[in-house]
């Protein structure tokens, strides 16, 4: 998916909110929104919006001298979605279509602000998002896709929402499938990378690959031009490509290649891009 | 009020939003996007947000060649406004206290984007927003201020909010007050010209100005340094001074004058700044 003009006054909200999450020196803070002001007057906007988004954070980091703004966000997205986890299961164990359940809730864990939420309001979103509306169009796809695959790549997007991956990738175990899961080389916003793929016990359920491993800078969101060999062979040889999240979606929407998409569209452009609304959960078959 | 590091990613959407409404053009609205984004780098943080606003919206009329790219917008509201002057008026005259429903709608009036809703909606919008709850905290202060009032002088904010100003209006002609509205000398966003209040009939109710009239750009809130000597006059020999919206109010918030502010709070720095929380309708005292 190519950029559009509106992404611009998002960029810049982000980058602010980076800042301010990196230091509380607003000398800092001025720099970095004039520094990606600067930077956005002489962008292509036929590169992705993750591509760009990249740059903008490469920035942001560079000038507030932090490598991980959204460090402590993301150990609290963690910590709160952990919390989660045996409810999660619950639901799926107790659930008619246990698999159906399971992609449910890894789309819902895109959706929640786990940093900034109490418990019990977290149980209450969890139960309202999976009381929602679905559409499950893509579903009997997906069934017969999984039915002959042995290999499935799964591409993550955040911290907290790794947790609710989790209880999709049990499922997927106990059909025998063998899982290789995509982080992040590197900290970019809220994403998930290798680190936290291990708190959450991914290992013990699949292979835990960097997808741009040897960058230095990671994007929101797969772009191939930066994947790894190994990625790109896996990317390449696998049954079949789960792709999670926005970011993902963005970089692979045009890509040859068959991928299921679960997201919860958070933004006017995807939606349209994608054919949906904003605050939907979708399945969708590319 | 001064400007904050989270007005720029405002700024930059309305720019784009202005661009979007004055050309279909992407090639001049992503002109106007750099160009803003590299006056934005230099500027001043003491300066409030509508004295930046002002320099902003001069470098979208001049870019989009638009003189006032929210022409549209502003005729529709004006049209789907007046549509709503009799129940307005019907709200008034049964009510138990008509000064304090004409306060209340007039405030309401802020808060409705009556471009882009139907006749029903405004309808449902307005019963609403007329039981929600109101800090009446200053209405009492309000109506001693006006018992010892000859003259008042009354600060419009937008088009289409007029018309609800207008059963206010004719609250205080009722009380022989003697009224001087004023409004913006050229377009500036969806602000009311002269133009606006001669058609809302404000004219039958009060002394219509422009307050920066010689200015050859208008700012969407009242800045003293830009204000006409006639202005400054009555501003400062006026009995009661009444303000409309968050744009006068960021104007005039740190002036040496008694006003009344009347607004609907649509940002978190105005929230902080007043006191007060984002979606509020406000009577304040200064």
């Amino acid at each position: 998916m190519r950029t559009y003009l509106e992404c611009i006054p998002c960029f810049i909200k982000q980058s602010l909110e980076a800042a301010c999450m990196a230091t509380d020196d607003e000398k800092i803070q001025t720099e970095v929104l004039k520094k990606v002001m600067k930077h956005l007057q002489n962008i292509s906007f036929t590169n992705s919006p993750p591509e760009l988004s990249r740059e903008v954070h490469q920035i942001i980091k560079r000038i507030t001298e932090s490598k991980d703004p959204y460090k402590k966000v993301k150990g609290q997205s963690n910590e709160m979605a952990k919390k989660q986890y045996p409810y999660l299961k619950k639901l799926v164990t107790e659930s008619d279509d246990p698999l159906l359940m399971a992609i449910k809730l890894s789309i819902v864990g895109n959706v929640i602000d786990f940093g900034t939420m109490n418990r019990l309001n977290v149980d209450d979103m969890i139960d309202n998002a999976v009381k929602r509306e679905f559409d499950t169009s893509s579903y009997s796809q997906f069934k017969r896709a999984l039915e002959h695959s042995e290999t499935i790549l799964f591409l993550a997007d955040n911290t907290g929402e790794i947790f609710f991956d989790k209880v999709l990738l049990e499922e997927l175990v106990e059909k025998q499938k063998q899982i290789t899961y995509v982080v992040k080389a590197n900290p970019i916003i809220n994403d998930a990378t290798v680190e936290d793929a291990y708190l959450a016990g991914i290992d013990k359920l699949a292979t835990i690959i960097d997808g741009d491993s040897g960058q230095k800078q990671s994007a929101p969101g797969m772009i191939l031009s930066y994947a790894s060999k190994e990625f790109l062979d896996i990317f390449e040889s696998s049954d079949m490509v789960i792709s999670k999240g926005q970011g993902n979606y963005e970089g692979l929407s045009d890509v040859d290649r068959d991928v299921f998409f679960m997201l919860v569209v958070k933004c006017p452009l995807v939606a349209q891009d994608i054919g949906s609304e904003v605050g939907k959960i979708i399945l969708k078959a590319k």
